[in-house]
């Protein structure tokens, strides 16, 4: 398989070059593209150096199978037929084609299938908060339908970038110090803060990272009228969203069915042994695979209800991973040339 | 009013003090009591020394009108006798009592007058989280009966004393320096993570912390049949707590009616202006007084639902500025012998 990573300097493409490294994915030739500032930086790849080309208007993607992109929705707009146009699937983390009709939209633990039909060779990547919640919301919904979900979201610095990441860690310092933190890549100081603002607000008052959990989920989960109410907040955690997630089902299910369903759902590991103080947490799920599942129990408000807490390290599944498993997917189901 | 404060030494009797010396409370006469340990130290109060007396099986009370009591529940069982035996009304801040038929549980915006029957001179006051989400819950069920609420919460370190603030500060301090953090309040490292666990497990998988919030709901707001399921996790977060809340009504009420019933609520300050990124933050209410509420929108999920965010300082409002405020209420209606 020839590969192409594009946006190879940001967080999520340094994981892409990590994930390709450890995951069973056959690479025979790999391209590094970036912006002219990223183009000449080199990067390791299963012992050898690659240097990154700044992406450009030409035919540089000739031979590429596969394209793994982000480098953010502009980006992507601006060089998808560049990308597609020598036969290339592009598959896209940023939400530039997300909702577009001819696009898939795909988590391959719940519908892998979708990523078999891409007419303009563009599959698209959900939104990590997303992809987190229906790898959760898939082995429940296989028991009885999901119809509605209320989620609240315990959101990672990693979400916003590596120097997100960096800004929060240097305001803990900085406070320690008695110094200013420095305030930039949040609206507000995020160190010993939570903020309820992820991404534009829009007309309702729900922000676009809110809106992304209700219109991504109905189309991954083909649920056209599965009801999603989020509230998405960043809290002062370097990698690993949590999400608190309520669902209410055309049937009742029981806690025991739950827990069986999710102890063998594929993408799922299930810790779930209060007892014992085991449950999922950010700081254990950094730069793991699953969607860790916990604290599964009734809704005591409501018959048709279950509550339960799911934590996955928002780079690694919720971008870089995933993106890598739909290739993967459509590998074994004979859609390259290669 | 002669006034003592039980558990002077501890986060919330500090509290008390600074509480008692900024609201509009005559006090003509203080005494300090707490643990041995504690017996000796000096606390001042209106430019006065105070010197923290024993807690013992004696007279100390007589004369007393209102003690405020915050030493856990094993003491407040112990001496409630003691406090109350010469006619004083014993404000409790622990759970020792809270869903005792005799003994009135009172948030003074909701159920104040429900401290004028306090057959046996104790009254409750409400578990932190559950004061902060009564006070935003009752503007609306005023609109219309809250049927059902689901809510996330995000809770400071304060929650579990001083010394876990410190805790929080010195893991954040040790990470910096590349040291091993140490971990003794919380079941796990804090900083940098989120722990969804707070008090005891009980039967149903739901924490002490969470049932508290379902019980004392139905109790202060006399709706024996609300339902409500809540998570709660704690964050890396100094002081005061936030939370996520979803409500049903028996009829819609709008958004607009809601806001309108917020704005005019006693305790409650909206902070609602998307479009200029406001809304409340843990960050901005330490050490305030009100229940800070924003982010106001339909649950899309449910036509008869609304969202919204609340957050307040869970020493003040949350034990502390409730339980003086509880002993204002009484004054104002003639409670008290002095």
């Amino acid at each position: 398989m020839n590969v192409a990573i594009v946006g190879a300097s940001g967080a999520v493409g340094q994981e892409f070059i990590k994930v390709l490294q450890q995951v069973d994915f056959p690479v025979d030739n790999l391209k590094l593209f970036g912006s002219a500032r990223s183009a000449g930086r080199k990067y390791a790849f299963r012992g050898n150096d690659y240097t990154v080309e700044e992406l450009c208007d030409n035919d540089a993607f000739k031979g590429i199978d596969v394209a793994f992109v982000s480098a953010g929705g502009d980006t992507s707009k601006r060089f998808a037929e560049v990308i597609t146009r020598h036969g290339a699937v592009m598959i896209d983390n940023s939400s530039a084609f997300r909702m577009d009709a001819d696009v898939p939209l795909v988590v391959p633990e719940v519908n892998g299938d979708d990523a078999l039909n891409a007419p303009r060779r563009i599959i698209a990547n959900p939104n990590c908060t997303t992809i987190q919640m229906v790898v959760a919301l898939a082995p429940i919904n296989r028991l009885s339908e999901i119809k509605r979900v209320h989620v609240a979201t315990y959101q990672a610095a990693s979400g916003a970038g590596a120097a997100a990441m960096d800004e929060l860690v240097d305001q803990a310092r900085a406070l320690s110090a008695g110094e200013q933190p420095k305030v930039e890549r949040f609206a507000y100081q995020l160190a010993y803060n939570v903020i309820p603002h992820i991404d534009v607000f829009q007309d309702n008052d729900y922000t676009k990272e809110e809106m992304k959990m209700y219109y991504e989920t109905r189309k991954i989960m083909h649920l056209p009228s599965i009801e999603v109410s989020a509230t998405c907040v960043r809290v002062p955690v370097l990698r690993a969203h949590s999400e608190a997630i309520w669902v209410e089902t055309a049937e009742p299910v029981s806690v025991e069915a739950a827990r069986e369903a999710f102890s063998s759902a594929p993408g799922v590991v299930l810790i779930d042994n209060p007892a014992e103080k085991q449950y999922p947490m950010p700081l254990f799920a950094a730069d793991c695979d699953p969607v860790y599942v916990g604290r599964v129990r009734r809704d005591i408000s409501n018959e048709r209800g279950l509550t339960f807490w799911a934590v996955s390290d928002q780079i690694r599944k919720g971008a870089a991973l995933n993106a890598v498993q739909i290739a993967q997917y459509m590998l074994d189901k004979g859609c390259f040339r290669h």
